[in-house]
């Protein structure tokens, strides 16, 4: 039995998505063979929202995509809803698959009487039904552990590290820059595949939207003339912006960004625009991106691959572990 | 000790309000006589909510406000996110205080595969935090069992009865009229509560938006001049302009609206507005009205001394039906 | 495969009944193709209650069917027991089918300081092992919230109607009426079935035995010649009779009564009997019923069916909606 | 301050009794200075239970005394009531004092597939709100670790202690006999305290009602003329029976009986009465005895004061073992 | 099919060992016919532990064999760490196979303000992930009830039956001596096997490591020239040796020692190498026992084909009880 | 009140310790003003722990203080027994106090089947009984957000901050070095407050005691002739002597180390000795330093005011945030 090919029982398996990214759940669908079942949304005139599952989920395993992409509300409550269907109708196994899980980032206090939101979100998963989470580049190694439930964070490290293969950089002239040294470590392990040297800067947060770049990050950078800054996730891109005006400062010449979760939202493509050093943009669908928020010098990678990779591994009960093996040694 | 006027201890007690109905929180506030206390509240470039509660909750007792009101979904994950909080900064106990608590109406399953979002969200209150709820006319009865936590669905009758005394109405010419069989129970503890007899409708929803009104409600109104329709939430109106309808082919010729809570959402301001019959439209504030959805003939009662008696009680240990007996034997 | 008659895995299934009613527990077995596997009972001396489960259930599933009839307490401390015997001997998945939840009755509070022990029960269920639960005709349809597990409320109205439909009523002088508006909206269900008008009385409870029918039911049925009082469940018929006066003095010379649980506790024979005018008294056998406490117009249907074809649908893990959907459209 | 003499704060506690044992609570309420608040009992027409607490218990210490003596069923599920009664009306701490906790003997398997009942009513009792739980001589030591609250097995040794050291029984011709190696330990610390020698049985139980005793008991009690057999409890008295005949025909003359919890239910009175040589029986007030039931030479102790003692001692912080440190050395 | 050799299905099921007793968990995988998957184990520089499971566990049955031997904390957190992540893994059951529970002794509280460390360890399990547990001669009947999962304490007494009827001792001068009356019932169920009389004594503990014997089993072995000591576990043997003597004393010429749990700790091989009279010790290898703590007169059974029946029974879905009745009436 | 000062209720507040730091926790107490009550300690000849408690806890405020130090499984173990007895003893609330928390390192999953063990202990301590944690300086920011009870992961940075203002270092000629950017964010805070400029290596760990020192951290010091290596934990000083080299290497000449958790295992003292470009080595006391394991450049801090303070905030009801705001604005 190939488990790359072999198709899942459709009698076995129900696949549903939210209203965040269908194009995503229809490409997940497609790579496993199976039909995307259908589902009913409305919104009641108080602003409630309704939900109905239109296939059977009794005694199946049920798999539900959503990414928590703006309005992060709605689609957080929504995929509540579609967890506590699944529960009450019985399902077998309750599969919550979040391409972009954007509370990832709520993962610590630093200030008082807030909230860890990410523990509280993956609670909430669990109170609503959720017996099993798949989600993709957390924003800490350590979140995985806010799950009581069984979890996998996926990786998209394969599909740059294969994207960037072919533009055969050399070691020499080329640094991989991590914009703050929380997301250093996966730099690392970026630059590590592609054999090239990494570099941290050091971000203190000024505000929501302005950051300092410290650490020293000049003095790693000199003498390299291109920079792959890589990060899990780009917003309003005020930190890759600032950063890309230091590393010019500091001699580089072309830059590429790398980011997992690919929002660009308020002013980040006016913003990323206007400094003509960066070369590519390349992130993956984990969030859907209109046209009229593009640049062309953007690079989309489907993670359709990985998720049902993954959820196929899962099905014929391989180690997800084996299977990311060639791309992320940490899992 | 008066219980009424007794001021709370300020070190002992916070009250907190989330973003949906800050008017009503200071109502109450005001009447319980303490602060209050701040909080801030951002959204991430991400869409993420962020929320800090502005005053130290340790081993307190926490009161926070919040109506589910639009958007929802936004307001419920932001009051998930202050119960979440002040859990997690060891306060004593957590009452969330949701005069308008939408998704009661979301109480049973009408169709295959949908949730009862209403004990969905009991549970996720209690995975946030919350120790005891207190909230407004739940849509039915029952609906208070889905709270695993102590709970008190408070009522806004005694605010109507006092109010509507003063018109001094004939049970001989003036009914009052519940929309559905499903209000009929509440409408009638109103009624008998001025001495007025009863009627009920039997309402069936051809869409969220429409629906058909039978159960022999003419047969029940014919003979009576005037009618109070009693309903717990008028949203778009909808329902209550075609039971107008039908009550103006029977003969009815005056007509009041008494609800607990006035959404008055898309065309309402307009269809109610197109019915000169209706004399007036009276609900609470446990909905925040802006100006602009307003008509000259609505009334609005304040919820504030509803919610800081049962505050008061509850801090006093006095029980909450006996303060409420007077106007709901169902407490 | 017709999921209709193909025989389940008599290994893989287990079906017991506690001791409140085995016939109907039997004429399951029956329609399922599976034995009724045998269960000890016994009281020790000091009242203790002993069961003893008389086959393997380790990694089956299990399937409990026990009415909460009188001695109510006792059948629910059995039916607790033998859940946890099936949980703590390893079943696989362990399903409470209780065709008569007495205490769906008690959904709400009504007076300070009461127990909404059907929430209560609800829970004792999940605690003692059950991880399904089906029943039939709860009180409300919000019970449904009550459950923390999957939960079918199932339907006798497609017994009902297609009993009725025999009689071919003319909907011009036949009317159904509801002895409450709590049980309208399923009145409403039955005579939409059977294209008649629905008229619902409004009753005030005086006492547990005593009770007061107004709501301007006598407007409703006036010039209706024949009456069909639908409702959930007669226990000593108080209410019935009551209604029964009120519609003879309005005109309707003949009655039918139909209810899912016909108890007929107490004085409900002789009560029932006193009037010459009820035609029939249609009911299921969820509650068992010794000859002793039968009218010669009594007729029962067997609700066999109904559970065992829900078992079925869920055994071959079809929708028990759809399976439904032509008797009841609200599940 | 004097713990036994000061009075409780009767604003601060609540003390209720169901059904089983009221002249008990009365005895408590009295040492503790405070009223036995009233509650309404009832008995629906389908035989459901109704309970009413009688007085306020928001965030309120409230004890709920109740025996599991028969009916047991419905003292389990009067007890469960009303415990979820002080739960849900926001009690601040919920007491369960089972004097008699007749399911303490379902407490390990000795069949397949039968219920460990002890734990399953133990965690019934956490499910319905208990946050703590106050007995008196569990059947065995271990049956103290299947609650998962704390939870104080008491005990009534003391009483007995005092009452026999009034005899001044000699160790040379008295011997205390267990009839069973199950309560040979506690049979021995009773033994122990009036400085006598200590024998056991070693019992087979060939049905409920019969047992064979064997273990050698012969050879222990031979050369002793007085004998003092020691139990928990006593329903039938057909083990007590049948190891007085084999005392008897082991030399032995006189014979007294202990047990804390006197059910004397069955043939108890006639069996008992027919041996001359009993001379006297020595039970507590946990389960209460009709006047009909008793013989001549019963002597009922009071455990009130055990019970008033340990909820004082609970009330003002104190540990509970050092107060009962010169009954008990185990707790 | 046979199920005593039918083999397993390797890719469904999945044991491993922790590094208590890896010589046990490998005769288990011999009778079972699947391999012992490979474990890897480290210790951190701080001292934490590590360890990582070297076979994939997705949606298998994992069986983890681990005894609580001394150092009884490592191998305790070990095995709580095992069970975590085959939790985390997504293993479809965790079953704990724990041969010898230390912790089972510590099943009472009979001192005040200790553990019932048997029903935390039992607690921790079932947070870590256990969903059933397998162990051997729990110290008490009840500590199965501390399980709130399904639990199997499996018994040696087939072993030991097996083995001492061999020797065809005769009930007239052979007696089965209880240490204390405790283990008395599990004393007797192995003299009834073998139709020999039951003596027991009462055992108070002086301190850890002495105690005092009583219980007037000087009386009840007087006439005997045999005795076989029995009992759940020997740790250094105080007991045995002081009841060796008391045995000699009075009239005893051979003694048979027959535990489970064989631990010999401390002093047990020199105290009872030093006495003559008894001629074997009878245990089983739930604990491994190097070559330096044996005595020539040792007899070590295997329990390795009870562990591996029982695994057999529940992965073939047979009764555990009906497979053990032949050893065990009580399961 | 001066909350720094005033005395603690000695009858409302208890303070244990385990064995693993009696001393820290002598110095917490008599900071609070309290006795640092009683514990019995003892091992069972079979291995198992035994604790007990020496002053009444029922209704009180417990504090448990206990380090993970080595033996750490052994310190676990009772840590989780001593907070069991606590809740089994009624007490009010049950603070874990654990000062150094060994497997906050283990808070990632980075190889596949191995256990985020951080998470479970913290689940295993709230099974124990914990309601409230305080720790000091976690290995990474996210471990808090695995507490599902109340936790205060304090900081020693204002005892170091206040210990290096007397050495006024001079931001031209001194770096602060992270050993690798996961202590980066901390290491930054540290500089920051005293004004210095802050360098972060990138560590890849090639075994538990061996690893490669990367991310250009050369480029980063290069000029500086003084720096301040800072980590949050020392256990056998690989990863320490590694990065010293490479500073030296590249022209530092004087090196100070600060960490918080001092364990200096292994070849620790003989490492860090055979540098005498170490001028100083500063660390806490979480960690107990025996005098054999000492350096002569060894300076340790009291970490008791700061636990102490946490106390008394927490007492008093302060916001621990607002304390410790000084230090650190992170909490």
């Amino acid at each position: 039995m190939d488990i790359f090919t072999e198709p899942l029982d459709p009698e076995d398996v129900r696949l549903f998505s939210g209203r965040s990214n269908p194009e995503l759940a229809q490409g997940i669908a497609d790579l496993l063979g199976i039909p995307l079942a259908e589902t009913h949304f409305a919104r009641f005139s108080n602003d409630n929202l309704y939900v109905q599952l239109g296939a059977s989920v009794r005694s199946r395993k049920v798999y539900i995509v959503q990414s928590l992409v703006p309005p992060v509300s709605d689609h957080l409550v929504e995929l509540l809803m579609m967890l506590d269907i699944a529960k009450g109708a019985a399902a077998r196994e309750v599969h919550a698959v979040i391409p972009y899980f954007s509370y990832a980032r709520s993962d610590k206090k630093d200030a008082p009487r807030i909230s860890i939101t990410a523990r509280l979100v993956a609670d909430l998963l669990a109170t609503a039904g959720a017996t099993h989470v798949m989600t993709m580049r957390l924003h800490s190694a350590q979140a995985h552990g806010f799950f009581s439930m069984p979890a996998d964070p996926l990786t998209a490290r394969g599909l740059f590290v294969d994207y960037f293969q072919q533009h055969q950089f050399d070691p020499a002239d080329t640094v991989v820059v991590a914009p703050d040294v929380g997301s250093a470590k996966s730099a690392g392990r970026f630059a590590e595949s592609l054999g090239l040297p990494v570099a941290a800067a050091y971000k203190t947060r000024l505000s929501d939207s302005q950051v300092h770049i410290g650490g020293l990050v000049g003095r790693q950078v000199r003498g390299f003339r291109r920079a792959i800054i890589h990060d899990d996730e780009i917003a309003t891109g005020g930190t890759v912006v600032e950063l890309c005006r230091l590393l010019l400062d500091n001699g580089v010449e072309d830059i590429y960004l790398v980011c997992t979760h690919g929002l660009f939202l308020g002013k980040a493509k006016e913003r990323l625009g206007a400094i003509p050093q960066i070369r590519e943009i390349v992130s993956t669908d984990t969030v859907p991106l209109p046209e009229e928020r593009r640049l062309p010098n953007m690079v989309t990678l489907s993670s359709a691959p990985v998720f049902a990779g993954a959820i196929r591994h899962n099905y014929f009960r391989r180690s997800i572990g084996e299977f990311f093996a060639f791309w992320d040694e940490e899992r």
